[in-house]
């Protein structure tokens, strides 16, 4: 349904949404002006990105906060519910595992698979972690569509092929490598040393 | 001395390196047709990201890859050696002390803060973790100018704050709330829960 933004788009919208978020609860109006300053991007841009949801704005005020808002977490799924799995039990899995913010987005990790048989069985933060041979049935099961991969880059395509077999439809990936799937398949890469050496190239000297 | 490049290109140089260095050994030449197809990519933008750099591709042959490769970790800064700091060692800061991939990129995390006494101390990864109150001289004495922010949201500003005054520079921000800086200091902000939100609205139905 909403396949027709832009992806660049689609990545300001939690961006908008946890800005509107963190206003006053006395702010009732909004003005893309106002979000694009305080963002520091063009108000033009900041104008079409939210043309995307259902939020209309008004002539001089801008838009109602509480509607934009809800827009947004429309748009974003917020208000649904989607169950990912996640493999990898390792310390970035278990952070991942603990992370309590998935939910305001609507979705919830449901169950985690790891190749140690020393952890299958435990329980992180209240999500079970069961074999990786059990992936095809739970993952069926659960009806998860989303995975977060968190496993060592070397593992990180089997474990991707082994997912999109059992009919995983979205993958997020924090192994530093890159994975191919088949194309109907959405793969977003989190690369947290390469971001940090980004951030380096960016200082001067 | 790279500012004068897009940070949309930049963020891609890391991709082209990750699949440059998961090339065989045995390839000698590669041609930026040949790394557009394998990331999904123009050619043309492929071109313009590594002209950015020292390479210099070859009529017919492409690009020696291992100068590609080498021009590529240059501008990383991949051979330069910078210092970061990491603040909050729970659950996601003790994952990304223990995470190895930052020397490739010529990083790396020589201490970590918390506020929690009972972690202040001990070692996480080989990392001393220090009391925030350490903060200012251990930053200076370390020459950090890199800084990774893994406390919960309501705390993101004030540490952000916190470590602008002691002179860093450029700052990883996995807290989900936008921290505002003076302008001369570079932030990234990885939203975990929001890249896995992006991935749900790309599904369909």
């Amino acid at each position: 349904m909403n396949k027709d933004i832009p992806v660049i788009s689609l990545q300001r919208l939690p961006v908008y949404l946890n800005y509107l978020k963190g206003l006053n609860d006395g702010e009732v109006y909004v003005s893309s002006g106002s979000i694009a300053a305080a963002l520091d991007m063009g108000e033009v841009l900041v104008r079409k990105d939210l043309a995307y949801t259902s939020a209309a704005g008004r002539p001089r005020v801008g838009y109602v906060k509480s509607e934009l808002i809800a827009a947004l977490e429309d748009y974003l799924g917020c208000n649904g519910k989607r169950s990912a799995v996640l493999v990898g039990a390792g310390a970035l899995g278990k952070a991942v595992l603990s992370y309590g913010g998935f939910k305001n987005y609507g979705i919830e990790i449901v169950a985690a698979f790891d190749s140690d048989p020393e952890k299958v069985g435990t329980e992180i933060a209240g999500k079970k972690v069961h074999a990786m041979g059990e992936a095809a049935s739970k993952i069926n099961e659960l009806n998860a569509e989303l995975a977060v991969i968190c496993v060592p880059a070397q593992y990180a395509q089997e474990v991707a092929d082994m997912l999109v077999k059992c009919g995983v439809k979205a993958i997020l990936n924090f192994a530093p490598v890159l994975i191919k799937t088949d194309e109907k398949v959405v793969v977003r890469h989190i690369d947290v040393a390469a971001n940090l050496a980004i951030l380096s190239s960016m200082l001067e000297g």
